[in-house]
């Protein structure tokens, strides 16, 4: 393999799946955590650094500030200190080259809304509204102007999140759930009556303090019913993530039953991610019409196997049914590195294939258009009612 | 990657899995319906044509009726129908250069028999019995003449599919069973006993209507065991299908018990297709001397990454234990495209790992004429009787 | 693909999980034995030398015994016979270039101890301590001592195995566990009471006869728990192996809640092989502090595909986390193939990654000796306690 055509520059992107980025400079341990699914410091006589992540960002972001490829941590994070959080993230984000974020707004910390991250970008940007975050709001409403023993309040909770759910999709692009996360993808397929939902919420309720997560199965089943009768495309974190999920209950698989079972209500449902099993999500995309597949974070991560992985998805995968996404968040940087590596990748991938005959320039080219950015705009819609 | 090497043509190949194909013209609808796995129409804005096989198909068959490769869909398809079914189907059939057809006669649908596709692809054909479809028939056979509330109605049944199964024995290449999509490969590992037979029977007959397919666990196993008995070889479908079947209940490894327990009758297991899991079924047939592998559709689906999924599978999978086959089934295209990727794959993996000094060139040769030809020839015996 | 690109000779290894090698010269039968983990003859018609493992060692061992690369089994092992078990090993294990072997004594068969293997070898050889092994010892010697039906059997077996664990953490470099094989790593992931211990123990011991293997659960977990807190470095056998284990029992998500228990003990587990699972245990490496993952017989029996297993791995294993071994047992010629295929696959892919500018020429040879030696040596300490 010699050096790797030219990545695809005058794609037009849409990250349909992103978060804000840090307002504020983050120290290397800060950093570091943010380059990894990790909740802990890397282990004795390891760093983060020394991942494909880490090695991108290091081949990608130090020329955008002025410094050579593959410069080391330290200087990089002075040079990145030195020229501020905003300049740093103004240079990093206008590099990716995106042209319209669709950011989950649900994720802690201090961090851009989407106003100021497609500022930052010089791009537009769009709400995905993440169900649980939406679900503890409402509770967390609850709690402040009632006693959440009160026998009302269940009812109170459950139409509260309902108007939230309403008020929502008004304006959002799309919903999001981390039931993955949260109890794992092992859900009974079907909706919830109404009664089994308000003796959740009941017991959920009860005694709860503020900011307290939901992970009950039958309020997680109640939001993705409720999402997905609004008629808006539905997110589903799929695959590797942080240690609060267990990777084996993350198949996308486990959602057969009920991808089946939502299929008459005429939702679209987007398998974020699912690597490990982006070969079943890719199976999933194909044989349900419903059904899509996302890059994400399977490319993020796997730095200079992006390629590989990519090309793993392209074969069940239909490609009017793949998105592209960075799953960017905190660190400017990995919005470059999920931009560059998925355009990189496409250009490797698809010259490759036309110069062994096996597709044609013009089918490669509309194709590489699609998953940049074609499929997202007939799934979540025009951005006529962007938010900036 | 420059022009890849040219296939071996000169390779003779026994394709060990295949249906029928159409014996009149489909349109686009009906064309498309083909390409896919899916039971429903492609989502909106999108097509089945563009997907892997899509791709495939119009790469390598309209030069085979006098067009341009990667000519649109509708040019081909107009052209196709001016050359009527049977004309198309013989040019595309006959250069797919298939030496011997193993037909599983069990799918519906106004399909060639084997007799005739052997015709039309210059070849030999002989049959593959599936045994729901054999089972089906029978009950059938006992609704014609019975009240099938008759209390001797599950001992005919059980009769008449013994004979039924003795019978193809007699002619039959193999048995085939489609317990994945009627159950799920998750069985109960045991022969079950005749008493738990005919109570299964009774219940599957009571009130059953001429048609209805065989889902029950116990007489699904019944088959099983009573094809093992044959000594004839016995396909199994693994993996990835259309979603009458739920994925993860299809991973070969859910039939390490079955394959264990059946082992002492000599019968012989090919695990069909596998993918995505055809890396378990490389390490079934790695470890188990009664089981083989197969490259069916998880070469025609994946098109251009065909020599990707195939190199998967020969990391475990002794290369005596590997077949080849197209898994075509109603569009003779589907046999242009399993056996041309096939060839190609074959060769652009044994010239790299000739090139690189991993193998030497007799040996690839040899691979080469086992996986298309040799192993199935083993494994199903000589064509003396073949149909055709 | 050309040539591929030298292999990196300079590279240090340390085989962090090995076995001995026969004291005497096997027939083709036992030697095809060793080249597979099924545990039956190759089926009729074919030989496990038709394999991935079967055709690198008749490409790199030959060579190393003056025959041409590639050469037919039969004068292979003719030229082995002629040169002796001790002179032919001697030069394969030389050719091997490993410096440093951490040996699982826990293998029956006539087989090196470690100091003979380093002596061999030409390197160094510290002990790995199997768990079941070290058991089944107790519980034979308790036998050889006491009538096992005695009530007090289970707590002398309790003790002994404590004594033993302690004393072998005083010389070992680590401990490895087979549970996998013994039960399915699907164990309930807590520390059993001591009286559990007992009661299992008493199950168990009751009419053992000598060399009955440990299968039980409960003392399955007791061991674990046992040699976590010893402070020692874990290996724990998963993924592929032969047919004792069912596969899907060995993927090492199932270690997931286990591997969350056991954290707060500060000990570490070494995941290895994982094949096909890898990419399952290269996740649990990234989001674990703890946990380790290894190359081992994924490349030894992939043979010509090592590059493409390796790079998998490389993809969420984080680069201070990966550790070469080859899982070599019986036959020299599987540390032969283990470490050339590692040196040629690592070689491959950083020539790759560095010429496509993915990665920079310096932190290619840091990570390559970091996997080949450094991971090692910081895991599992220093080599002065070496018994060679």
């Amino acid at each position: 393999m010699g050096p790797q055509p030219a990545p695809l520059p005058e794609l037009r992107l849409v990250d349909h799946h992103c978060h804000g980025v840090l307002r504020t400079h983050p120290d290397r341990t800060a950093f570091e955590a943010l380059l990894t699914e990790s909740d802990a410091p890397a282990a004795p006589g390891t760093t983060f650094f020394d991942t494909q992540l880490g090695f991108a960002v290091r081949r990608l972001c130090p020329p955008l500030l002025g410094l050579d490829p593959h410069c080391a941590p330290e200087p990089y994070l002075a040079r990145r200190r030195e020229l501020g959080a905003e300049e740093s993230g103004r240079r990093l984000l206008r590099a990716a080259g995106i042209a319209e974020f669709l950011v989950d707004t649900g994720l802690p910390g201090d961090l851009t809304e989407p106003r100021e991250l497609a500022a930052l970008g010089g791009g537009r940007a769009r709400e995905i509204v993440r169900l649980e975050h939406l679900a503890e709001r409402c509770a967390d409403g609850i709690a402040d102007t009632d006693d959440t023993a009160d026998t009302a309040a269940p009812e109170r909770f459950v139409t509260a999140l309902a108007t939230g759910i309403r008020s929502a999709a008004r304006t959002a692009a799309g919903f999001k759930s981390v039931a993955a996360y949260r109890h794992g993808l092992h859900l009974d397929p079907d909706e919830p009556h109404r009664d089994e939902v308000l003796r959740a919420a009941a017991h959920w309720l009860d005694g709860r303090s503020t900011g307290t997560r939901l992970g009950d199965p039958v309020l997680l089943r109640h939001l993705l019913w409720s999402a997905a009768r609004t008629g808006l495309p539905l997110q589903l974190h799929t695959g590797f993530g942080d240690p609060d999920l267990r990777l084996q209950h993350s198949d996308p698989l486990l959602l057969t039953d009920f991808i089946k079972a939502v299929r008459p209500t005429g939702c679209t449902l987007v398998l974020l991610h699912g690597y490990p099993f982006h070969r079943n999500a890719g199976y999933l995309a194909h044989v349900f019409p419903h059904v899509y597949a996302d890059v994400g974070l399977a490319l993020t991560h796997t730095g200079a196997r992006a390629t590989a992985v990519l090309a793993e998805l392209l074969e069940l995968t239909p490609f009017g049914k793949l998105l592209f996404s960075t799953d960017g968040y905190g660190l400017p940087e990995l919005y470059v590195v999920g931009a560059h590596l998925f355009r990189e990748a496409l250009a490797e991938l698809t010259t490759a294939l036309v110069a062994s005959g096996a597709w044609s320039r013009p089918d490669a080219d509309r194709v590489a258009n699609m998953i940049a950015s074609g499929n997202a705009q007939r799934v979540y819609g025009t951005t006529a009612t962007a938010t900036a």
